[in-house]
This record gives structure tokens, sequence and C-alpha cells, in this order.
């Protein structure tokens, strides 16, 4: 252990991993201010054509892979930079916490080295991380959820009636049913979250958000061996062999800094390393949003939704509830919208023609400035487009990742920025949807808080003010799951009683309020009334078309794709 | 007259007016050779955003003018040109047609004096020409087939069901309600085909084609009194006072060039000027296919479909099937689509990113050549989209231009090609769609033959052969509706008995043939199927969602509009 300091000199760290880099915050432990920050971009940002170490194999659709060597990279660049930034004694920092993407997944050997470090192994696509967005893995999770409707699962209602293809088990099916050899080696199926903390210090402890959130542990179990048997014998052993683990609690100890980890990061050996978290639910401390009813949205590439209540309620479409899945003694809810940045960034970058990018660089503002700018000057409705925010599937309420975008509407007189508030809209019409299915089953939202890089578009707030109804106020930190994972550092390094107390002496101050103007709900309410019907139509099984689009277009690879995966 | 010279020395000149430019051909009379050509295009090429004299004055969405000056600079410059470019004598030609785009309008003074071009009148939006394309008189087509519909009206089924707002009696009840004024100053309301006849040989001749698919003409008679009387009563009279005129056989002249036209196009006075016709109908003698169940596509901006058959039959959700509409002594039927090349177009214009722009300049190819390119190496379904072609709205079978265009299935993983093929192949389903109805209907296709400027795409002709079915083939000649207006003009000018036996002479020599791929239609029989379901769905009633989105557009932007158009 460090020595004890005076507090109003101790310092955190926390550290965020998000899609496609980590940022490291320095943060005092008495007041939480942010003193320095520093960010990594992972090398290798998401794999999606091709193995990165092999690109002759190129990858099917749906498929979002990482290397884990980017993340240990973070530790050794980031950590440092930001504590020179900080222009601190590294001596000062107490403790340190992660929190990182979910459900993304590790196969590793039994120290802990992934399997694509493994010799032999790193042309195997199995063998890399699995993103949260990898998506391939629908088939599996519709068998988990057939399976469990069948047999009546007790657990299946805690997550909204749905199992989604993006966490532990329908990716590990996945896994199992590709290359089973990978799936034989492989000894542990680890969270990124969990992983990087065991980095830190040489302790694998599985924190208990995402064996909650993404693990289907609830009530102390896991499905049962007779259930993963059904739905494949090979699978029957998963939890037992390669999933339990010890449980570890928010906010606690996982173990203590290890000398190699020290020399990366060139913080003390043995400060305070805490049990891995989700960046998402790190931030609902940082925002002092942890009251029931406190919604707290995280926008940024996608949006996740974390909200407290003291009460247990099942909620159609939900992630999940967890009991401590937040914090410690209330019921955590999460809901999640797994496209919102990622599809303004994909119409960016696939959408809009020379001219704008001209004129944008010309005025000296990035392209979703000059696009939002032009889109601010409308009435809503003029642009006389309505959109499905699915390109990344749908998270809740829908559960589905076979689901994609629509766009209706369009003319030869409609413009770039006409669609690009559409995609807008589209997102704040998917938080609505959320909204309402949390005050249909008795959670009522009464507050909105917003974190996240799109916090910073004006527009957009307000869209999400006038769509939901709500107020919208947000946060003031620009980083805000690092400063939540800071607070988690204070809490394990001893020097606040818990999570709570924590956030209320170093959570940040509340940033710009949006407060919904009547006539623009009025006409929301209109729209979003189209956006209803679509999404019924499209989404609750009026028409597959949708599901038929992605059988046709994986039968209409399949030859290359195999001869690429197989290879 | 001018002198007869040896029939293997005479020419004729066609003069083909699109959306966007006037093109004249040089003919020579024995054989149909192709002397020479020259194109002009419109200085104000298509008029949406603003009043031209007043730029002040906002033009509503779905508004489309043009400017009647532009057709006459057609005639001073193209037809001059191209005769210098024959390298011929111009006292050889001894005669002139025209074909031009349909149902466009000009509203005019009794000396054909256009509206726009009257002291006074200048800044107001329905002084000008409406072009085929202007659709902001839905609700009065709206209006009009409720009518027919009560009152049983037989010249109905005529039109497939639907008279469409595009057309003579939508446009005009939209200019009389919107513009009293206007309306009551014009003498006469006239099918831009007309106009120009009028101005190259001083009379007013209606041609038979137009009268009968876009003015509502069958079996001698136009709507009764007591019908307009009852759309408005204002309305009454609009038949006897403005429309009905003498109507013009196509094929015979119309009269003989003035000393003034004589003047602009350099040609002798007194040559036969041919009765106006449109330009798709003069395509199918070009390509000489006027026999019945030869379908012929004039492929560019917009489709239109025209097919001679020896009976009559009700189509539904045709434009019209006329007698003698293409060729005397037979049905002439008609079928469209609003947008095509123009939706290609809009989409390369408004979403096609820098990078495909500079990697096309750098191939030294256009942008449509190079996502065409990218699009042919992608197997059947790849893309993983369905499209609907409806951004112009739908004219068959739907007849319904407050439709709009859908995407569906769209991912952040969508590359510009992918939604371009999508686009193309939504563009055959929708002819596909025409194709069908016409068989069930008991008037089969049984030859396909594409004229107009998209032949020149191979991956389209080939998608349009594999989603048909049939065996396409193309015209030789680049300027088909140049080259049928010269048929024309040759039998205006005496020189053949008639249409078809001009044509036998004068067509242009068949071009490529593509051949339906077995795989390839079966693979395009699945995708096929769901656009029929979001075809019906969107387009038939079972979710209105386009004509409300219109309809919240529309009141959006009400307040700007009205300040706009009234002042």
């Amino acid at each position: 252990m460090t020595a004890i300091l005076d507090p109003s000199d101790s310092c955190v760290i926390g550290v965020d991993y998000g899609t496609l880099s980590g940022r490291a915050v320095v943060v005092r432990v008495s007041d939480g201010k942010e003193l320095g920050s520093a960010v990594h971009e992972y090398p290798h940002a998401v794999v999606t054509d091709a193995v990165p170490s092999a690109p002759e194999i190129r990858l099917p659709a749906d498929w979002a892979l990482q290397v884990p060597e980017d993340y240990r990279e973070v530790l050794r660049r980031a950590v440092p930079a930001a504590v020179a930034a900080a222009g601190i004694d590294p001596a000062r920092v107490v403790g340190i916490a992660t929190d990182f993407t979910a459900c993304t997944m590790v196969p590793v050997k039994a120290d802990g080295t992934p399997l694509n470090e493994v010799p032999g192994f790193a042309d195997r696509p199995h063998a890399y991380v699995k993103l949260w967005r990898h998506h391939a893995a629908q088939p599996q999770a519709d068998r988990i959820n057939a399976l469990a409707v069948e047999r009546g699962e007790a657990w299946l209602p805690r997550y909204g009636g749905l199992i989604s293809s993006e966490w532990e088990f329908a990716k590990a099916l996945q896994l199992l049913e590709d290359d089973p050899e990978v799936y034989t080696v492989m000894d542990r199926w680890v969270e990124a979250a969990d992983w990087i903390v065991w980095q830190l210090c040489g302790n694998y402890i599985r924190n208990a958000c995402t064996a909650g959130y993404k693990g289907i542990y609830q009530d102390g179990t896991y499905p049962s061996e007779d259930f993963l048997a059904s739905l494949n014998p090979d699978f029957k052993g998963f939890v037992s062999t390669k999933l339990d683990h010890i449980i570890g609690r928010l906010g606690d100890a996982a173990g203590y800094l290890t000398k190699e980890a020290a020399a990366w990061t060139g913080l003390p050996e043995g400060i305070a390393v805490a049990v891995g978290n989700v960046d998402a639910h790190v931030t609902a401390p940082a925002a002092n949003a942890v009251e029931p009813g406190q919604l707290v949205a995280i926008m940024g590439t996608s949006t996740c939704h974390v909200m407290n209540s003291d009460v247990l309620r099942e909620v159609p479409g939900m992630c999940g509830v967890v009991g401590g899945g937040i914090v410690d003694g209330l019921w955590g809810y999460e809901a999640g919208q797994s496209g919102v940045g990622d599809i303004f960034a994909w119409f960016t970058k696939n959408g809009v023609p020379p001219e704008y990018h001209h004129a944008a660089a010309e005025k000296g503002v990035g392209i979703h400035e000059y696009l939002t700018e032009l889109a601010s000057t409308q009435e809503i409705g003029e642009h006389g487009l309505i959109a499905l925010d699915w390109h990344s599937g749908n998270r809740s309420v829908l559960v589905d990742h076979e689901l994609s975008g629509v766009i209706v509407g369009q003319t030869l007189a409609t413009k770039p920025e006409d669609t690009y508030r559409a995609l807008l809209e589209a997102t704040a019409f998917g938080t609505r949807t959320i909204v309402d299915a949390f005050r249909d089953s008795g959670v009522p939202v009464t507050e909105f808080i917003v974190a996240g890089g799109l916090l910073k578009n004006k527009l957009l707030m307000q869209i999400y003010a006038d769509v939901t109804g709500l107020r919208l106020s947000t946060i003031g930190s620009t980083q805000a799951p690092a400063l939540g994972s800071a607070i988690h550092a204070a809490v394990a390094a001893g020097k606040y009683h818990d999570i709570r107390e924590a956030a209320a002496a170093m959570a940040s101050a509340p940033g710009a309020v949006y407060t919904p103007i009547p006539e623009n709900v009025a006409a929301y309410d209109e729209l979003f009334a189209e956006y209803r019907t679509l999404h019924d139509y499209f989404g609750r099984g009026t028409n597959d078309v949708m599901h038929r689009l992605k059988a046709i277009q994986r039968n209409a690879t399949a030859p290359r794709l195999a001869a690429g995966v197989s290879a």
C-alpha cells in the first residue's frame, strides 16, 4: 500500500475504455476536480473486414473484433500522459479504476493470456476479442430465447424477455459452434472489463455489473446445465468450466497494482485497483444521479440508459435489471440503443457530398457541426422524413440485432441535412420508446440526464427534450465515465464509505439544461406516432423483411466467406 | 413549299425537347441516317426554388417550372448547329418535327404569348410553364379522382382508374384556385408539345397524343361541364374556353415554317412542320417497335413505357390508352415511372462522399460509372437493401405523386455503391410491376426494347433483363426521340404514306441485347416479393405515412411559402 497522504492531496485515476480509444483522467479525491487527461486510440480500432495478422481471412458481415494488446497500450501511454498533463507527483495516486464497453469478451488461457496471443491462434477469428457490437451470434441468441420461453426460465423476464446476441452466452455458443477447437483451448471466457483489471492487479474478479447484465447471473445462479445441454450438448459445462468465478461488488478493490503494471503506468506499486465496471454504469455516480427515477443516458457511438429504482419490475425489452448493478442496495435498470453517434458518423462518412465537406472546411467547422447548423433552421417535419434508427440493430425495446435502418420520405428535393436531422430525430424517438416502456411498467422516469460526447450538439439535446417531453440536463464533465471510474477508485482505496458518499463529493458540476418547448412537443408527438407505427411494423413481426434481407445477404456472401473464415 | 429534291438527298430535322435540354438531329429521309446533331441546354433548367425574375419569391415543395424562351433558344441554336454539323445545304431539309416532355403546360394569350412574357406577370409563379414533374396539384388530382369515381365517369378506367396530378386538368385547376387572376388572363392552356409547333408554323393544332393521354380526350369528348362545375363552379367553362381545339393526327403537317421561324433556324421557309408529339411516343417508330406486344421503355430522368395493341383493355394504374395515340390504327398504351435517372442523379449529387468522387476522377470515369463498377462485383442481395423508387412519386401503377422514396436495410456497413445498386434495382422492380400489370390485364408484353440515355449502363440493363425475365434489346441510336420526330417530319412532308412505312425505312439499327440469366431471375424473384410487399404497404393505403409526411411538410413550411408565393 502507498503511504497515506493528506486527503486533499490524494488523487485517483479513472480509465474509460471506449469503442475506439481509452481515456485516462487524474482526479482529486477531495472534490472530484479533473487535473489532467490523455487519450490513446486503439491502433486496430474495430476489426470488421479481415483478421489483423492474416488479412487474407475475411470476416463475415456483423463481425466486430478487437485486439487486447491495444487495451494494454492505453495503460502504457494514456495513464502516464494523463499524470504528466495533471502535473502531479505519481506518488499522490492512491487508486485506479477502469470501465469498459460491454459485453466485450476475451477468450483466454488460465493465466489470462488472450488466445490470439497463443502461438498458432493468431489467424483464428474466434481467438480475438468480440466487441460489444459483434452481432453475428443472433442465431444463437434466437435459440437461447426460444428455449428459455419454452422452459419458462425465471431469469428471462429480468432481461425484458430477450437475451441479446451481444451478450456472454450467445457469443460463447457461437464460438463453440463455429470453432470448437478454439472453444476447447479457451480456459476462461472473460469480460474485457474484468480482463483489464486482471492485467492491473493480477487477480481475476468478475464484476457484479456485467455478471448480472450480460452474464445472466441472477439471484446467485446462472442458467442451469440442463438448459445449456439442451442448446448444445457440448455447451453443458460452459458455466462451471469457463464462466463461473468469484463476483466482486462495485467499488471494492479487486487487488493491488502489480510491479509489472506499475512499470507500464508509472504509478506506485500496490495502490488499490477497483473491481471492473461498465462505462455507462459508472457515469451515474459521475453525474450524482443515483437516486430512483434519475435516468442517465450516456450518448456516444451508442447510447446506454441506466436508472436506479427501489422496486423490482419486469420492463419488456430492457437490457436487464440487476440488484446492485449500478450501486449497492438498489435495483439497477439498463436499457440501450445499439447505434446513435455511430449512425451519424456512418452518414457523414458515407452519405455527404464533397460540396458540404468543402463548405464546412471553409467555415472552419466539422461536418457534424455544419450539418447541424443547416438542420437547425428547419421547422419540425419540414424535411418530410421518418427514419428508424436500427442501423446497428435494436437493443431496447426490441432486442433484435437483425433489424436494420429505414428511411421513408426521400424525394429529389431531399438534402443531406434533411436526412441528417431525420437520423438525429430517429434516435430521439428510440429513446422515447424506452422512456415510455419504463413508465408503462411502473418505473417512471422523472429526470433525464445526458452524458457522453453527443451532449455538445445543442440541436440534438433540444430535440431529445422536445421528443421525450422531459427536462433534460447535461453533465458538466466531458469525461464522465472516467470520472465515474475515478469515484470507484476512491472508494476502493478506502477514501469514502460507499459510492453514494463519493459521488456526493466528487461528481461533476451540472452542464446546460434544455426545457421542452410545448409546440415542439406537440409537433413531435405527431411524428412519433409515425415512428411507432413503422417501429411495430418492421420490428414486431408484421413484416420480417429485415430478417429476410439479412438471410439473403448471408447466403449471397456465404461461398466467399466460407473460403475466408475456414481458411 | 421547298423544291422537291431527289429523295435520297432529302433531309428532315427532328427536335427532341427533354427536361433539361433540346436536341436537334438532321436525318436522311431515304434511310434514316443521322447526319448531324446539336444540343442546347436550357439556361434556366428546371425552376424549383424561386421565380426566375423575382428570386425573393420562393416556390413551395413539389413545384417545377420552366421558361418558354429557353425552348425558342433551342430552335435558334441547336437547329442551325445540327445542320452545320451535318455539313448539308439547308435547302435539302424538307420538314421538321418536334417531340416534347409531357404533360408540360404553357399558359398563353390568344396569340400564343406565354403569360410570363406578358408585362406585369413575370413575378407570378403560375404564369410560367408547369413542367411534367410539377407535383403540387395532387390535392386537385385527388378531388378529380374522387369525383370521377363517385359519378362513375366512363373515361376514368382508360387511365388505369386514376388521373395524375401531372396532367392538364389537375394543373389547370390548381392554377385557377391558387391564382384566379392569372387563370382569368390566360386565354389558352397549351401543351408545350403544341406550343413549340405553334412557334414554328404559326398554327395552334392540338396533337392527338397529349390530348388523349394528358387531356382526358376520349371518344371525341372531354369531361363534361357538369363534372367540371362540381369540382369548382369557376372551372365549368374550362374546356370550352381554354382547352378545346382542333386535334391533329400524328404524322400530319400542322402547317409550314414561318418566315420568322425560318430566320431562327436557318431552314427554308414553308417546309412541313409536323403535328406535335411526345418524346416517348415518337421513340417507338425510331425503334421500329410499333407492333402489338413490343414494349418500348424510354429510360432517362424518368421512364416512359409505350406499347401498341390491337385490343382495348383497361389496365389498372396505366397512364392511359388512346386510339391512335402512338400510331394511327392501333390502341396506344402508356405507362411510366416518374423517377429513374433522376433518382440516380439525386443520389450521386446528394449522397456520395468526396473519396468516391476523387477515386472516379483519378480513374477518369464519371461518378455513375464508378459506382456502377463497384456495384457490379456484388452478388444479388449482398447489399441487404430494398428500396422503393418513389422519390418523384409513382406514376404507374399507383398514380400517386404524394408517395416518396424508401430504403430498408441500411447498416453501419452500408456503402454508397450498395445504396446505388439498390436504387437501380428498385427502378427495375418498378418496371416489372408495370409489365406484370399488362400481363394480368390481357395485354402481354412479348418484347422489351430500351431507348434513352440509361441504356449505356450495362449493369442496369442486365438487372432489368433479370428482374423482368424478358429478353431486353436496346436501340442503336443515341438520339432515338429526335430520330422518331424526324420520321414524323418525313411523313408530314409527304415522303412516306404513314409512320409504319417510314419507320420500316428510317428506324435505328438495334443495339446490344441482354438475356435473362436464370439464377439471377430466381434471386430477383425473391427480392421482388419483398418489393411488392412494401409497395402495397406504403402505396395502397395500409400505412399512408407518406401522405401524412407530405401534409406535415406542407404545414411546416406554409407560413414561409404564403409569404413568398403571394408576395
